[in-house]
Order: structure tokens, then C-alpha cells, then sequence
């Protein structure tokens, strides 16, 4: 009947690491001391200076439309720190900015995707990659990685994967959710692969400046300028400098897509808020030390939870590269009783955790990594060691019965 | 090839004002002085108080994601203020916060249409809403309208382009690009039509506080209550408040499509900017006086635009109910020299307005009504009389040749 809603979306799911949080809000809402190690969202504030453009902003009036595609003053400023933090130069042009990072993507799979395409996307994955392809009737195709590989896609199985239909290939990196990062020959090792491809290559690289460890981010865009005609790479401010509620996110793309694109918005969305531009031109452009400061909290605090986690009877769980997520591997705690019934899948380990525990952390099956459970660091070293303790009390008082 | 577009895109247009705006402001930094007739966007500031609203919010931190569908205070003063001005009540879970009105409308695109879907569209119209129907293989079927009846769509001619496929119809009321405004008895005999089909009706009433000679805006909502499963109404902050930058608007959708579209965005932009929701709460809820004079000040300049456009030789122009858009009929102008080719269509009398005269004014042909030119007169009194007569110099000029 015409009153129902496209088909198309049936196979849609909703975002899961979203209705974790709303789940844990509820539980909050209750009066109940939550441990928030399920939402992707820096628990920092943003630059004191960037407030301060914001505010500066309004002063001086931000209340009409931009270009589309966003204010020259911050396609200029993405340009210029790629440059330096990434070491290739894109041009303006080139440059489409977004309501974050995942309309970046959304965008993409809107003018690129439809039925009978194939996207290929490593998991585990980031629970949007898929539901995007979906959403324009293409099919995703995921390619399984084993903890043993560091979770990363190897050239065999990539080779594998390819055929004639590939029309993307999405990787992450460092990835959420599982902090893991592909070094300059691992990325090279890939990109000879795709090279004998007919397909785009878009490079989700949003936790680009959180990396640990002295590891180097590697960019394919540096890696592959003879193919950057086809590679596509999304970013934003959220992650890095702690902004995600401001949603200002950009890809960089081959200035025939980037029009494209232009129109794809042009005919949704409009140019992203024109005052969250502003304050993102002084995030990029400002001083630096705060990024600093931000990423060696996280690197100490991955290290207290990726340790607090290895000391739960049985869990393992590998030291991420970046990003600020720990993906442990859960599955010593299937058995455990929990509601009558013992522990037999992912969810139920991060279901008992929020109920008996009051942690909340996301399944690994949301990401295409059935056994695992993704924890999210971004929060206290006091925090994750209580959250960590909690998890263990219930774990603890669960097998006493 | 695999490094195409979708091929969906292909029948997809760019936003033809956006187009024009941008070719305004290249003439502009140039150093000429064009009219701005052709955007859609109040040339007024939000109220003082939005943007103290909008400072407090970044003191008191608004760098965390909301709610997908937005914070509960922005949905509670949305069902507050559409209960006053309305007179209807939705409830805060029928509200779904979105980049602006134009990005509602792009969701329940999204969300609603299909190949095989009919969506009943009555020209002149909305550029998007064809552009958006198309983006997901669905089929617009306009149905034209007279100056003679008010650019309104009359029940017959509705009752006609209504079919078995009819997945949606999109009205606008008052319109963009007319100003035209449907009566309550209008709509009703809309809606005795409409009521027998099984369709959705989306209506955007973005425009519904610009509404002049004291008449009153009738809303379907509150007229079919009985049928309210199956309203969606379209409305922002963008135009009654001047916040065209701050992309925040909304739907008021039945709970069960609310969600639906909840899904959608939360795998496409997440939440709206979370200072620019705060800036709206404040909009909706503070006083109201500046809307009256804004709203007063249109009023104004509509006089002044349509007496102005009238005074063109044969230039016909009806007088809008609503909206900031005069609809004139300037067929008379074809034939005068232009580029040494007599003006042959409305394209041609807005290329020659905007070199000949430097004003910027949309072609009628992009809304689905060609003949006509669309002068938005969100502009001082003294801009549209300078506007007006830097026309009827270049046209004088032209016929001495």
C-alpha cells in the first residue's frame, strides 16, 4: 500500500552504538552511575579559542547561507593541514564539506551507489559503512579480518574480494572500532591490489591525529597521487578536537565528484551550520598544543583500559594504534548466567554488563565481529578503572549465583 | 564503468537559486552592485536575544552530540508554539530536528519514495521537490496551475493527477516561488479530494509567518485531524527568525514515520549543530515582537515590489498572500535585443536582468512555470525601487538598441 515506507530501508538498520547511548541515557535519567565506554565522543571540551571564535562569529554574523559546499576561509584551512599534517596538498575544489564526517560518507554512497554495485569494507567495520550501501540498494561486502592480522584487511583476501562489480572500497583507519592502524607498506600492499581495479577508494581517516605510541598516520592520498582521480578521503573536526556536537565534517574528493557532491547538497542539506565552519576554520588554524595534550591523555588511558580489560578472567584484548577504542574479545564470558540464562553471544556480554554492571559498551556483532565487545576510552583513567572493577564485581557475583 | 556516478543522479538538477546566488556573488567581487532578488533569504539579523541565546549555549558547553532527532527542549517548544500559532498539538516524539527544511523534506524522500512511486507535485513549485523525488527513482507528477486561479492547484485538476501509485503529494502554502497561500476553504476541498486516496501529504509551511492584508494561515494539520496518520508538515526557523544559516528545521511526522526518519538520519548526519538548536529553542520560545516586524517590514516591500514589477511595460504580477517572492509574468519582455539575439525565454530575461541591470532574479522555468521570473523581495524598499528602475533602464536602453 502507498502509505508504506521504501522497501530499500527494510534491510536499513539503525545505528547501534547510537541507541547504546540512548539506552545508557535512560539508565542515567534512573539515577544510576553509568560507565560511558559506549559512545565514539571525546568526554574533553574544545579549545577554549575555538569557543571563543564561535562566539566572535555570532559578533560579527553568521546567520545567512554559505556556499554549499562551506566557507572558502575553511576549505582553505583543510587544505593547508593536510598538507602539513598529511603531507599532500588538495585544492579547494576539492574540498565538500559536511554535516560530519558520516554525511561525508552518506553523500558519497548517495552519488556514487546503486543496485548491483558491490562495496567492499574490511571488518570489523564501522556500523555505518554498511547501512549507507544498503540504503541505495548496493551490496556490501565484507571482508573478514582476524585479531592474528591486527584486524586488518591482507591483500589475499582483498584480491579475493574485488571483482567487476566493486565500485568502493571503504577502510578506516585508525579504525573504529578497533583502534587499529595500517602502516605505509601495509597501505602500499593494499593499494597494489586495487590498482588493478576499476573501483573508488574512500579512506575514512576522522581519528588520523590519535595515534599512539610514536605510529605514523599513512595516508593513501600521499601514497597513491598517480590514482588520486579515484581515491576519496573523509575527516572532520569531531574527533581530534573533541567537536562533535558542532557536525563539521569534509571529504576530499576528485573535483568532478566534489560537483557532484556539491549538487547531492545542494539539494539536501544546504551548506553545515554556518557558525560551527567558523569555529572550525580557528580549531584548524589555532594552535595545536590542546590536540596534544588530548591525544597523550588518550594514549594513557588506552593503556589502563586495554590492560584493565586483559585482567578480566579470560578476556583478551589487542593494543590499538589509534582511535580510542579497546576491542576486547569477550567470549571467555559466554556461560556465564545472566537472567536465568547463561552468556551466550556478544550482545548478552554487553547487555549484563549495563545491567549488572552499569557499563555500557557495544557489541562486537554491530561491527561485523560476533565475540567482541567495543569499549570506548574516552573518558576518565578513574572511570575506566571503575568501570573495569564494576564489570569484574559482576562477572564475580554472577558465577557465585 | 565502476567509476561512474550513480546513474539515478543523472536526471537530478543543481538548485538553480543556489546557482544564481553564486553567480550573483561572482559579478559582486567584482566590484558591481547587483539586487539581490534571487535568494530566498531574509536580509534581516535573528533577534538579539537568539544570538545571547546562541553565546550562553557555547559557555554552558554544546560540543556533545544530542538526541539524533534533537534535544527535547528544541521538540517541546516546536509542539508549544505550532499548539499557539496553529492551533493543533503534535506530540515532542512526531518532531524530528533536521539541517533545515530542506533536509526534512530530503529524509522523507528518503525514507518514502521508490521506483513506481507517483509524487503529486502542483507547479509552480519548489526546485527541490521534483529533484528530490527523482534522487530515489520516483516520479514527479506536476500538475499545473493559472495565474488566473492563484497559482493554486484546483480539486479537479488534483483529482486528476491522483492514481493508485500516488505515494505523496507536497504542497506549499504560502509557496515558494508564488507567495500564493491556500484559504481554509481551499485546502478543504483539497483535502475532500486528497482523503480518498492513500496517500501521504507533506506539507511545507516553512513560510506560514509571512503572511500579509491580514490573512490567516490554514494549516491541513488542524483541518484533518481525522487523517493526521498520514500529515507530515515541513517547517524551520530559516525564514521567520532570519537564521537561514543556522540550518535547523523540522518535521512533524506520525510517531511511526518519526522513527523511520530517525533511523535515516542517525546513518546519514546524526544530529543537527547543537548551538544552533539552542539558538532555535530560543527563537521559538522568546518574545515575538521582531517577527511582527520583520514580518510587517515584508509586508511592505511586497507593495513596493509587485507596484514596481507592475509599472514594467506589460509586466504582469499578482499579488502574494505570503512568502518574500513576487511571481511576474514577463513574456512581455521577449523579444528585446539581448546579446544580439531578440529574448526568446524567461532564462534569457534573467541572464539579461542580471548583466543588463545587475539584478539577480530566478527564472521561472526552474520552478516549473516558464514565462515567469521569481524577485525575492527580502530586501530594503530602496534596493527593489533601485532594483526596478536599473530594469527598466537596461530594457529601454535594449529597445533603442
Amino acid at each position: 500500500m502507498s502509505l508504506s515506507f521504501a522497501k530499500r530501508l527494510e534491510v536499513v538498520k539503525p545505528s547501534v552504538t547510537l541507541a547504546m547511548n540512548a539506552r545508557a541515557a535512560e539508565l542515567r535519567s534512573k539515577g544510576a552511575d553509568v560507565f560511558a565506554f559506549g559512545v565514539g565522543e571525546p568526554d574533553f571540551e574544545p579549545p577554549a579559542f575555538v569557543l571563543e571564535a564561535a562566539r566572535k562569529a555570532v559578533d560579527k554574523g553568521v546567520s545567512k547561507y554559505t556556499a554549499v559546499t562551506g566557507i572558502a576561509a575553511l576549505k582553505e584551512a583543510v587544505c593547508e593541514r593536510t598538507r602539513k599534517v598529511r603531507g599532500w596538498s588538495p585544492k579547494p575544489n576539492q574540498v565538500v564539506v559536511t554535516v560530519g564526517a558520516k554525511h561525508a560518507l552518506f553523500n558519497l554512497a548517495l552519488a556514487l551507489y546503486e543496485p548491483g554495485d558491490e562495496v567492499i569494507i574490511p571488518a570489523p567495520y564501522w556500523v555505518s559503512y554498511p547501512e549507507q550501501v544498503k540504503m541505495f540498494g548496493a551490496e556490501p561486502v565484507t571482508v573478514d579480518t582476524t585479531e592474528a592480522s591486527g584486524f586488518k584487511m591482507t591483500p589475499e583476501a582483498f584480491d579475493k574480494a574485488l571483482s567487476p562489480k566493486t565500485k568502493a572500497v571503504i577502510l578506516c583507519t585508525p579504525s573504529n572500532p578497533t583502534g587499529s592502524a595500517y602502516s605505509e607498506s601495509e597501505l602500499s600492499a593494499l593499494l597494489n591490489v586495487w590498482k588493478k581495479s576499476n573501483s573508488w577508494l574512500i579512506v575514512d581517516e576522522i581519528y588520523a591525529d590519535l595515534v599512539y605510541d610514536g605510529f605514523v598516520h599513512a595516508s593513501v592520498a600521499k601514497l597513491a597521487q598517480d590514482q588520486i582521480d579515484r581515491i576519496v578521503i573523509v575527516d572532520g573536526v569531531s574527533k581530534t578536537y573533541a567537536m562533535t556536537g558542532w557536525r563539521i565534517g569534509w571529504c576530499i574528493a576528485p573535483a568532478p565528484l566534489a560537483k557532484v557532491l556539491d549538487v547531492v547538497q545542494g539539494q539536501s542539506t544546504t551548506n553545515a551550520t554556518a557558525i560551527a565552519q567558523h569555529a572550525s576554520v580557528a580549531a584548524l588554524t589555532g594552535p595545536q598544543e590542546e590536540v596534544e595534550r588530548m591525544r597523550s591523555a588518550f594514549e594513557k588511558r588506552r593503556n589502563v583500559m586495554v590492560e584493565s580489560l586483559r585482567s578480566l578472567p579470560g578476556v583478551s584484548c589487542r593494543m590499538p594504534e589509534g582511535a580510542f577504542y579497546a576491542f576486547a574479545d569477550c567470549r571467555s564470558l559466554y556461560g556465564i548466567p545472566y537472567k536465568g540464562k547463561p552468556i551466550a553471544n556478544d550482545e548478552d556480554v554487553a547487555f549484563f554488563m549495563l545491567d549488572e554492571a552499569h557499563v555500557a559498551a557495544v557489541p562486537g556483532g554491530a561491527f561485523g565481529a560476533p565475540g567482541y565487545v567495543r569499549f570506548s576510552y574516552a573518558t576518565s583513567e578513574e572511570r575506566i578503572r571503575g568501570g573495569i572493577a564494576s564489570i569484574r564485581a559482576a562477572i564475580e557475583k554472577a558465577k557465585r549465583g
